[in-house]
């Protein structure tokens, strides 16, 4: 590496949306650390998805964080609570864990702050999502304007920005454009109610977006599902 | 208990300030679930001090949350770098920990939302403080906008209060109101860099405010300090 780079924070899940940020911030130039929290999320083979995808675009590190949210448990994602099969309901779903991005958000802050990163990425999307309060372009934009305020960065005027390139994409632009980057979504987990063997439940709110992004993109989907 | 009470979580650390929080969120009726966070901080005498605060004051619930900081380090708090002896400095001292109460508010907005509590107590202080950005008043109201952003409970018309008791008071009044109220100073701790049996430094900038501040009361300082 000749060259300086900046540095940027990519809080990665191992999702589709996640990975295909890394490929969007490396393509940009950006040299990435990635943040993995392991929130003892039901879904727990998304943890093994990010350290793969991690690896498979190339990070400058990679930091693996347990939170343990299920001690507040109040989610289908951190407690017992059956994850739903998707439907086209109003509202905010069960799978909605309590104030996550703002969490994870501070978290990557004080990575940021730790690296003298100038930006943190996330994979947020508006559109084709599931009706979270914390995946809004009006949330992302204030939570901004919040670690401006109350980091030692923002206060001596290095403010740290908050990138969410995926905002306003459609699932099908998001993976149209991974694709283009060269993710291999195989690595990717977004399944919230897998088998114990990790195959894909089909029927959540999150395969369900998920296939149907891969469908209308005219890209065969590379999902392991359960038979 | 026969009238139902509104919940309210307690950021309490140990330290004298959130003793005196939880003590005024009593006095005022809330009924308090105390939120210890455990981020592998150098003066670890801070969680049994906020364990016997709890126990003595009266809490609803304790969770002592392990979040662990050292994985990004870079704060005297933190990491292998010396606390230094209180000096009437400029700037942010390297004391402050990268985004603390951005995650730490963060987490109790998660409990809080697990509880449908109302309110968040948080001790910080922006007279007698150490320059911490994360301790001023605009911080504060700028993250109870983004809570309201993205939880849940904001996005359904039952915003989560961000409620900082002590933001405008001394440190001499924070302990006159605290010995009102029946504090007892002697369970907390708030040297940053304590001997291994627990006595506090004297001169830190956390011990250095304290002990002025029980001078100016014209308290008794209870502090126990190495020899």
């Amino acid at each position: 590496m000749n060259t300086p780079q900046r540095n940027a924070v990519i809080l990665l899940s191992g999702g589709l949306d996640s990975a295909t940020v890394l490929a969007i911030a490396r393509h940009d130039g950006w040299r990435c650390h990635a943040l993995v929290i392991d929130y003892n999320q039901r879904h727990r083979h998304e943890l093994d998805a990010a350290r793969r995808v991690a690896e498979h675009l190339g990070t400058a590190s990679v930091v693996v964080m347990p939170l343990d949210l299920r001690l507040f448990g109040a989610s289908a994602l951190t407690a017992d609570i059956a994850v739903p099969k998707h439907a086209e309901q109003a509202g905010i779903p069960v799978t909605y864990v309590p104030a996550r991005n703002t969490i994870f958000l501070a978290i990557a802050g004080a990575m940021a702050e730790s690296l003298a990163a100038q930006a943190i990425f996330i994979g947020v999307n508006a559109i084709d999502y599931s009706g979270y309060p914390d995946c809004r372009p009006e949330f992302i934009e204030q939570f901004e304007r919040t670690l401006a305020l109350g980091t030692k960065q923002g206060v001596e005027g290095s403010p740290i920005r908050i990138i969410a390139p995926l905002v306003s994409l459609t699932k099908t632009q998001i993976i149209a454009r991974g694709t283009e980057l060269g993710v291999d979504y195989a690595l990717t987990h977004s399944c919230y109610d897998p088998a114990p063997n990790g195959l894909a439940c089909r029927v959540c709110d999150s395969c369900v977006l998920r296939s149907r992004g891969f469908e209308q993109a005219g890209i065969p989907d590379p999902t392991r599902y359960s038979p």
